[in-house]
């Protein structure tokens, strides 16, 4: 398992074993079911997270209690409420398993650690924080620029797996659109 | 002017004399008059821009010759089309003084060269990318749970020097509403 940590930071950034090693020791492994929550709206956040297996949403509950997708996270991609962790604050979003799920969890205070006493890792979280930039200025221009059919089709071409292992009325909330709506689309 | 740069930085990391000389011998500095292009769509993207004084927005044009506000940019904040800036690509976007601006502009090779050279700088631009995605995580979840009038409320709290400075049919394109929709909502 650990192995897929090195090749996910390898894919970026040369590392020794004994680099390696040293990161490693900052991160723990966590398993949770289908379903589980990992962060709860009003706790305190302390980690993010790197998929190794599994699949998780991002959601945030609207004060009419209808729940909107924020994003997914599959294997190989970071996700927590990222506002709340770099703040340490409480969380505005939750975080729970679409599927049973494995993730890597790296708390704030390990990531100061790591970033300081590595530079080779804070050029690792620079990248991987602009490519996050990135996909949100895309997400935005999408939701400015495309309908829902046009960002159904954007998704399914951009990412084709997420149709098969996602439920359909979660789909839709990510497209900001009605379970009927997506049934259209889809047909 | 160079010493808005010095406390634009020195507001997330601490700077002697020698080091913000060198960090400053990497930027230029650029005057634009208002409806001037700083980036044309279609042009290579070769420099991020810091605004010291004026205000910009990033337009993306849609391919029915729409034109969507992806963000404004005044004193204090960066911008650039970062997709095509990180990737040294070709602008989607383009850039464009809404007032006339003065900015100044950091190449992506000097932008890797400080990041490389001078760890503060990398922490610098590390929290700087931090901070822009959870504006943009913000700003998805606001196109997720609000609709106009809301959204038109939000951005009157949160940035109440905008309204006074953006042009109305500007404004309303950044919220992704109609003109006539806007006046409805501020009246």
């Amino acid at each position: 398992m650990k192995e897929k940590l090195k090749k996910h930071i390898e894919n970026l950034i040369a590392l020794t074993d004994d680099e390696f090693s040293f990161i490693l020791s900052h991160f723990s492994y966590e398993k949770y079911k289908k379903n589980d929550f990992i962060i709860q709206e009003g706790e305190n956040v302390k980690d993010c997270y790197l998929v190794v297996t599994g699949l998780i949403k991002l959601v945030y509950d609207d004060k009419n209690g209808k729940q909107h997708i924020v994003s997914f996270a599959m294997e190989d991609w970071w996700e927590s409420d990222f506002s709340a962790y770099f703040s340490q604050t409480k969380a505005k979003m939750s975080l729970q398993c679409i599927e049973d799920t494995i993730v890597f969890s790296l708390s704030f205070k390990n990531y100061q650690k790591l970033s300081a006493e590595l530079p080779k890792m804070k050029q690792f979280f620079l990248e991987k924080s602009n490519s996050g930039y990135i996909a949100s200025q895309n997400r935005i221009l999408s939701f400015l620029t495309s309908n829902a059919k046009e960002r159904y089709e954007q998704l399914l071409k951009q990412y084709p797996l997420l149709f098969q292992r996602v439920p359909k009325i979660i789909l839709a909330s990510y497209l900001g659109v009605s379970r009927e709506t997506l049934s259209r689309l889809s047909s």
